[in-house]
């Protein structure tokens, strides 16, 4: 009844070639070397596990479990959570309606549903030379053209390139922007260039992704408002709650134009039916007693500690060559060593034989090429004291590659 | 610098022709109907929610918060719940090992996530003439050509005309199949055509997608276990915590070939990065009092009451040329009324006027044309009273409709 010409000699099941485009983040990787034990980790973007709001967590879910048992339920998007996240909007100057608010598993979710709706096979993405892996894990499955946009480490992304773009190519399915601590370089976008971005959206109708996981972390002044802050139509704004409360919660949101959100909610639905209730639930009455605020300048002086010990040990243990950004936002310390330093040949002897994790530089080059002497630091996961000694070791094995 | 031309009577942002392929599913429209005061709702595969472990969560959850802080984290996928799921799948009667677990954020991301590793645009895939919405919303994107399938109401799948189709075809991108407590038919398929299926997987080298949220749920003697228990490289078999624990917690898995689980990681990743990893921990710490078997057996008991209810009005109050399949499997009656009578113009009626909601058949059609005189109703949400009073509501509508 079968054929046996298909029975003999058959090699398995095999994915669509578009699956087989998307290769593995090295984000994944190093979250299992961060879980070994005795290895100080500055490879990712986590937030430190002291800080997470547990007791405010522990006290919330008892609540809503005493109360909600509906909170277990499959159950639309809660109205009270989406009311919170317009309240944090005004506060990082953004003013929108609930009826412009996705819930989503996290940024990372949203990422994933913006550009599916938004990018057809082939079609030009504006992105910086050095962006997000989470991001282009997400695009490659396109296949898209890159247009690569240098990024300046004083104001951000080159605006000007981005405009010579736009006038010289076909009209690109978005750019990608990520306007505060930008991730891996941790430069935050200037005033002018923001207005810039939306008048070019605007202008030449080319919508922008603006990602902002760490908005609220900045250590300076406060920051200028987001793009999304100057433009409703064109700009589509991700923002997180894995930064400023607990990854593991799995909340994220998009604030986009009204009349797309129909479309944006339906393609949610596909993905997970819900975001889980759970989490929407407990992390609407945890915001209901007003502690974020405070919390939030918890973690901004936290993180400016830690960012502190770990400049202070660049400049003080180093080569004398070594440059780094010091980010007034996020998480994220881009560092460039001595040009005869490879960071992706260096990384293997950090992990090995000084138990000291980063992230190469060319991880986030979007050529693959780029960023060969460089590599990124998280600050926020590791203390003050694993910081100290941690960047010693690192300075000690930089220093003698550099004399080699 | 902005040409005018862009700026004037421009229309907004408009996404791909592929987004725009996807149409709403009648389920979420379902959803915010049941949560209005008053409706009693027949229309959702919601479990019942006096029947939460609500109590055992708030355990688990109280004795992960106080000792561990990582659960707030990012982390890898919880080997503990890994292995309690490998536990699960030999109670159902498979055997795998936990590096061939992938888990998702609940059976629909798995879905999602097969769809998009298995389906080129515009190739076919075998189908039932009915089936859950959710799957087709999902593939829908890919604009493929159903390959469709009638369902015998006693033995499932039609499994001659599967066969028929893999001989006549190109080789389709895979097959779908609900093999027990079939939404919408309740209808479980047959020990013979179960290893017919997977003989015919493996034959013509076609994957089954085996989507199983059911299983667990059975009314009579012990099911035979799943197509995945008789052929292992062709099944993706996808299980979910949303039906035996609670939707809310949305934790689901796949058990899939090992060979193939570093590209589905990536493509998880990729969408959401984890899933939950509060979550994780939780329901891991839960099923480690073993509470498990006896919460479902409390299920069934209580599932089986309810369903009994409602085929009793049935049997009593629906005029007489009323059929439907009395399920030994799931959470759905499906029911055909006399053929004078549309249910998706007689559901309109019975929500606004009888204050009682079902799906019409209609809702399920792959082809958008059958089911006109069938609806399908949950048993699983409402009180064995509410079922009582809101069938004899829906009984007297029917009645009406069908002698005008």
């Amino acid at each position: 009844m079968i054929p046996t010409c298909l029975t003999t000699g058959a090699t398995g099941v095999q994915f669509t070639s578009r699956a087989r485009n998307r290769s593995r983040s090295a984000l994944q990787d190093a979250l299992q070397l961060t879980t070994r034990p005795g290895i100080c980790s500055f490879a990712l973007g986590l937030p430190g596990a002291d800080l997470f709001p547990v007791a405010e967590y522990a006290a919330a879910s008892e609540a809503v479990l005493a109360c909600n048992p509906e909170a277990f339920q499959y159950g639309p998007p809660s109205v009270a959570l989406k009311r919170h996240i317009v309240a944090l909007m005004r506060r990082r100057g953004i003013e929108c309606r609930e009826s412009q608010i996705l819930l989503t598993a996290g940024a990372q979710q949203a990422l994933n549903l913006l550009v599916s709706l938004l990018l057809d096979r082939g079609r030009q993405v504006i992105v910086e030379e050095f962006s997000y892996p989470g991001f282009l894990q997400n695009v490659s499955v396109y296949s898209p053209e890159f247009l690569l946009v240098p990024t300046d480490f004083e104001s951000g992304i080159d605006v000007d390139r981005v405009e010579w773009y736009l006038t010289k190519s076909q009209r690109p399915a978005f750019m990608y922007v990520i306007t505060d601590g930008h991730n891996p370089l941790g430069v935050c976008v200037s005033e002018e260039k923001r207005d810039r971005l939306a008048a070019l959206a605007r202008g030449y109708r080319v919508p922008i992704i603006e990602e902002d996981p760490y908005g609220f972390l900045c250590y300076s002044e406060r920051l200028s408002p987001p793009i999304r802050a100057r433009e409703e139509e064109w700009v589509f704004y991700i923002g997180s709650f894995s930064k400023i409360l607990a990854p593991g919660l799995r909340i994220g949101w998009i604030v986009a134009p009204e009349h797309l959100m129909e479309r944006l909610a339906m393609a949610k639905e596909s993905l997970d039916i819900d975001t889980a209730t759970l989490s929407q639930h407990v992390a609407a009455h945890m915001l209901d007693s007003d502690f974020l605020p405070a919390h939030i300048e918890r973690l901004r002086s936290a993180y400016r500690q830690r960012r502190g010990a770990m400049v202070h040990s660049l400049s003080e243990e180093f080569p004398k060559d070594t440059r780094w950004l010091q980010p007034e936002c996020g998480v994220f310390l881009w560092v460039e060593l001595s040009e005869y330093v490879d960071t992706s040949e260096l990384v293997k002897k950090a992990v090995s034989e000084y138990r000291v994790a980063f992230l190469p530089g060319s991880v986030f080059a979007v050529d693959g090429c780029k960023g060969r002497h460089s590599m990124r630091l998280n600050f926020s996961h590791p203390s003050v004291e694993s910081i100290g000694h941690g960047m010693s070791r690192l300075a000690e094995l930089v220093t003698a590659a550099c004399t080699v």
